[in-house]
């Protein structure tokens, strides 16, 4: 398809293509004439992919370029390509408090500790290497210091309604049929997803209220 | 208690301190001098929540005023108090795009099926009403946006599971003897509770990905 093709397919204005083309997070078309590309449906869906990255995620671009960078590395494995474009991914601000203040190691001890009740061993073996890891230790400090001590058996069952989702997660991610298309739905799905399930959570927690306490 | 003493409890600087006071998010203590005052438990936990909804949630001062504002107006049932404080807190930003194109209708139909079929009558009465449905639908549409049409069906699991985890944080919310503090927590809890479950949902993708397909 031609580049105006390509701009009404996936929605996006042919001078933001264009400066996707000249930042190289989209791969140049192959050239049919010295002023015509041609592009297909991998460009259609990566630039749906780097929206997603820009537009939802706020992903700045030099971030966007090291995702994809890592999600078309395909020398490596299929956990680690995923894992490795969402370990580039922006986070959570981490609060300015010392890293070993009291609050931090608690919350250090009760990850660990829930991690073994789980038995989330891959979380258990990468550690505080994994990013994510290191979010989760962050967000029970700061819950311990405002007054709400969560511990491990608090955090239990919410981790194992988390394990379900990812399950369908992964699930959704196994219905597209090439590897290229999997990792980048699972890298699309970690910044899309997300929105929606605070939305239902917020909405089920509305809905559970008035059961119980009612609306008046 | 004493000023300092608030402070050291509350790990809030008293300079801070001074500040939310003056900008009446802090009831004044009660005054035992010219130069003194006294201050209890319920400017402690005041002052958590205070915390909690400025250096997390990073909601603005006067947005943090009308939350505390419908917290403290127990002429409210419970719902309500906590909804309405839910209500003015600030969510995402929605995107540019028209309110009725293609995408917001279909992402509206889909949400009004998905809420019939796991029984959320409360969230089906308000509908568009409660901001909180509108973020779903402006999730949804974003989905479909970029190619990955999210119908009810592929929702209604999560919802289920959102349910499961809205039902835990009510039940930690009521382990708080007063209405006073019971609604405190719900708010804190909207706030707080967030970055945990997304750190445990990224986490548990990181733990089922490797289960599936390793890690190397």
């Amino acid at each position: 398809m031609r580049l105006a093709e390509l701009s009404e397919r996936s929605g996006v204005a042919i001078a933001t293509i264009k400066y996707y083309l000249r930042e190289g997070l989209l791969q140049p078309g192959r050239r049919v004439s010295a002023t015509t590309a041609d592009y297909d449906d991998e460009h259609l869906r990566r630039l749906r992919l780097v929206r997603a990255l820009i537009q939802v995620g706020q992903v700045p671009v030099a971030t966007v370029r090291e995702v994809l960078r890592h999600v078309d590395d395909d020398s490596l494995g299929r956990t680690i390509r995923m894992g490795a474009a969402l370990w580039a991914l922006p986070r959570e601000p981490e609060p300015a408090e010392e890293d070993d203040d009291e609050a931090m190691v608690t919350a250090r001890g009760e990850v660990d500790r829930l991690l073994e009740t789980v038995g989330w061993s891959t979380a258990r073996e990468l550690g505080s290497l994994s990013p994510v890891h290191r979010s989760l230790v962050v967000a029970v400090a700061t819950l311990t210091r405002l007054g709400y001590p969560w511990d491990a058996a608090l955090m239990e069952p919410y981790a194992r309604l988390m394990h379900q989702a990812a399950m369908r997660d992964l699930d959704f991610v196994e219905t597209y049929p090439s590897e290229a298309e999997k990792v980048e739905t699972a890298v699309a799905a970690a910044i899309l997803f997300e929105p929606v399930l605070k939305a239902l959570h917020r909405l089920a927690q509305e809905e559970e209220s008035a059961r119980r306490y009612g609306l008046s």
